[in-house]
């Protein structure tokens, strides 16, 4: 088969590589029909994450069964099944808790820009669709896999009810989805900050009431005059680096929740600072397997198109372009197709 | 009146100083009985936080109202009353969110290790009982003041929950109250961690379930073996430092929520290590001006007698060997009679 294998910053090459097989009976094996890049992929397309050999990308899928190993019990070939960036066994005392991203047999899943993917613990990480969905349906189920799960767990992360007041640091396809999500979950202002004219259509279309372009110290004060001065009840932080993170603390108010989903990169927080902020302060890697039975059913009852974070649709052989175009930021989200 | 005088590190002199008047219309004047040393005097006494001129010392406070400004009406003169370290308007945003140590007026109270006392913003800060309470309440409404209302602060920023599983990070009087606080909130198995006899003896006193002596990793995963190879519910870290912020981390279960009420001092969070633990983290100056009616309630109702962290009591004239005797950790607090 043909996958996109990262061999350094900004270099992605679109080559042959065996097929994946089965490897522990727990095992299952997906057919993909389309695959995507993901906002965190630009960390090492950057070089901002070294990495020491070729790299087999993409952690976002959804599709049908190919086979399975002889363990896996509760998926079968022929359904069509959602996971998640890291397996998860679903049984351990973690996962129990709903931190699946922390379980103890936990396991990456990688090489998804590709038409053939292994999971891992497949009964534990894979949940089937009722029924196969229609071809239409795949790229909201594909954005739940990971933005949608991800922009998720940000709003719960950040205690969003209805009436709260939320603020979402970042326009990639996680904040965005964190904006759809705030919606979903009854916030009564929901204010995004972008300064990109596609993002903050999209950020309305979703649910966002005011944007703000400004950041820094500005963009603070910005958040503090729309908020009786004090600040928002939860900040939703999706980018991951020292500047987002802060400016997420400070738009907070005493006694608000921030939350932080992306990997930071050269985050150091300084404990008194913090610690006169008065914030609540949750995140890590996204637990999206504690979401995917219901995000799958908002999306199957068409509550919900996450897919639209989908702007740029290239096929598999043109993923380098696809990482241009979302590193350029001429788009939010590339879809490949396989 | 006399006073305790700060001069800077192990320079703590009682000397003549003015009596407090009335500045602003919204102030009252307090004769206090008693005083008290907080743990947190020790970060200028071992010379961790520079002070640059004589400070009269003091933040823990109860007596009777000697004289109130034109503007205060909720309180009034021969009333016993109790306060906290910061003083707060307890009617503007932050102070109705129960986080009025963040009050927008707010404004330090100090000089509270003498016999009168001037406290800001009189009716926001100030909690009267119903009566004048007897002698031998006075040190356990004192503990209220500070270091039960801060160890309160931290089993509920830690989200100590009926049937939890708490571990408490530090041994001084915050910490063993942070203790007795989680065995009021219902927690099931309380583990301090300590390495003093007399305060293990207090711990178990006020609830603690075990002790754990060791620190550092070996702490931690004595911490793990306790709790099924994942970590605690909730930590509530009662120190301040790199080391105690980070113990508490990582003796926390995934999902699960660490406090910490100490000013930090050194303390720095990497990012990235945070995002991967999966904790919630919360605290800040703790608003003990929120828990002031409940835990006045339940000491004259007397189910709690917080005062027994006091196990050395001297004069005021003697205020520097109390000093000495906690920083030589020889008594856990000092009380200071006027």
């Amino acid at each position: 088969m043909l996958g996109a294998v990262m061999y350094g910053a900004r270099d992605v090459r679109v080559e042959a590589l065996d097929d994946p097989t089965i490897q522990k009976p727990t095992d299952a094996i997906i057919r993909l029909s389309v695959s995507c890049i993901c906002g965190s992929d630009l960390w090492p397309y950057r070089g901002a994450q070294p990495i020491d050999r070729p790299t087999p990308m993409g952690h976002e899928y959804c599709g049908i069964i190919e086979e399975v190993g002889r363990d896996v019990k509760n998926v079968r070939k022929g359904q069509f099944v959602i996971g998640s960036f890291f397996a998860s066994d679903n049984s351990c005392p973690n996962c129990d808790y709903g931190y699946q991203t922390s379980c103890v047999q936990r396991a990456p899943v990688t090489g998804a820009q590709a038409p053939l993917l292994r999971v891992p613990l497949a009964d534990g990480t894979l949940v089937a669709t009722p029924e196969v969905p229609d071809a239409s349906m795949i790229p909201n189920l594909l954005a739940v896999s990971d933005v949608l799960g991800t922009g998720w767990f940000a709003a719960d992360a950040a205690n969003v009810k209805p009436g709260s007041t939320v603020v979402v640091v970042g326009d990639g396809a996680v904040g965005l989805l964190g904006v759809l999500s705030a919606r979903c979950m009854g916030a009564e202002r929901i204010i995004a900050m972008s300064r990109h004219d596609a993002r903050q259509r999209l950020a309305r279309e979703f649910g966002a009431t005011d944007i703000v372009t400004a950041r820094g110290d500005e963009g603070v004060a910005r958040i503090k005059e729309l908020t009786i001065g004090i600040g928002a009840d939860s900040v939703l932080e999706c980018v991951g680096t020292q500047e987002s993170m802060w400016q997420a603390i400070r738009a907070t108010r005493a006694g608000g929740f921030v939350s932080y989903v992306g990997v930071p990169h050269g985050v150091s927080l300084d404990g008194a600072q913090l610690f006169f902020t008065h914030v609540h302060l949750h995140g890590g890697p996204a637990p999206v397997r504690r979401y995917l039975p219901e995000l799958i059913g908002r999306v199957l009852r068409e509550e919900i198109d996450p897919g639209k974070v989908f702007d740029l649709t290239l096929p598999l052989e043109q993923a380098a372009e696809g990482y241009r175009a979302m590193d350029e930021r001429r788009a939010i989200k590339t879809l490949l197709t396989t």
